[in-house]
């Protein structure tokens, strides 16, 4: 999506030779009219599913799942929550990697909010090496709900993360895909 | 607002007297509907205020934020982030004591995001005694942004919160007002 692209190339920043910072559009300060045209291009690319549900992660995703949501009539949106240590009742549970943070963490969905009948699109903001995106599709597959596409704002193509999941027999959209980053500057797909 | 408070009296939950839950509309699985007819509300009941910014709270304000923010033109979401340690360089933060987890947390905004410039709308989904939204009262403070006003979801009205909020000479909007908990059943204002 040539739009997020440019926008990763004016205002995306690089710390630390590998990690991408977002944070005055995507992950901290959030560019409304920009998520309206990523939810608009997600649902046009999934017009020939049939959704009732999206399933995305706290804190990021929430904004674009919510966004996407309204262009839908009767799709809500669960939002799964990190959890450090494993306290609410009945829930499907499943171990993630970050990726950015070198540390462990369980992804919580309760049982109430995701079952069989489902038909799910899975949305985050980042697709690094896939660790979260597992976390959700475990978590589906412990519900029985019906995967019908994954979507994910930005996707560091030179991880494996796009790789493996497609592998895993899913339909994935990444929006922007980082092909490279060379001399402190983005390189696209 | 009666929408909400018919929601809140067919799907809220209370547990251990005094935690209300609105997990399966508000805080975990989001009911996108309800949501915009909560910011069309919020919209017209601050229509003579002249907004850029809504500042909100992850993880639970963020939706009610952004489907607010698109009914504007030109209006940003930014939302504070919860952390447990300062590891971020230059930032606004604020310390909170939860009412809920008994624990205490800082809230975070960039100083990229807020400033003098900001006329700002407050967001968030609950007000017990008013701590998360005094901490983002902190915070633009610091960056000497203007609040316009503040909004929340669900207000527990025989808390204090929203009186000393009140007292801080701030416009604030409850859409559905807690007034009491008996024998397991919400009463409102």
């Amino acid at each position: 999506m040539k739009l997020l692209e440019n926008r990763i190339l004016k205002d995306g920043r690089i710390i630390n030779g590998d990690v991408i910072k977002v944070d005055s559009f995507l992950n901290h300060q959030l560019d409304i009219e920009l998520l309206d045209k990523m939810a608009e291009e997600i649902k046009t690319h999934f017009s020939n599913k049939k959704i009732n549900k999206i399933l995305t992660i706290e804190a990021s995703g929430i904004a674009i799942a919510t966004v996407l949501a309204l262009k839908y009539s009767n799709v809500k949106v669960v939002f799964a929550k990190k959890k450090k240590t494993l306290n609410i009742g009945d829930s499907f549970t499943s171990n993630v990697s970050s990726f950015t943070t070198k540390k462990d963490y369980i992804v919580t969905v309760s049982k109430e909010f995701l079952n069989e009948d489902d038909n799910i699109l899975i949305i985050d903001d980042f697709l690094a090496e896939g660790n979260a995106l597992k976390g959700l599709i475990d978590i589906s597959n412990q519900a029985k709900a019906n995967i019908e596409g994954i979507c994910v704002a930005v996707e560091k193509g030179y991880l494996n993360g796009a790789k493996s999941i497609r592998n895993m027999g899913y339909e994935l959209l990444s929006l922007a895909v980082i092909d490279s980053i060379e001399n402190g500057k983005f390189h696209f797909k």
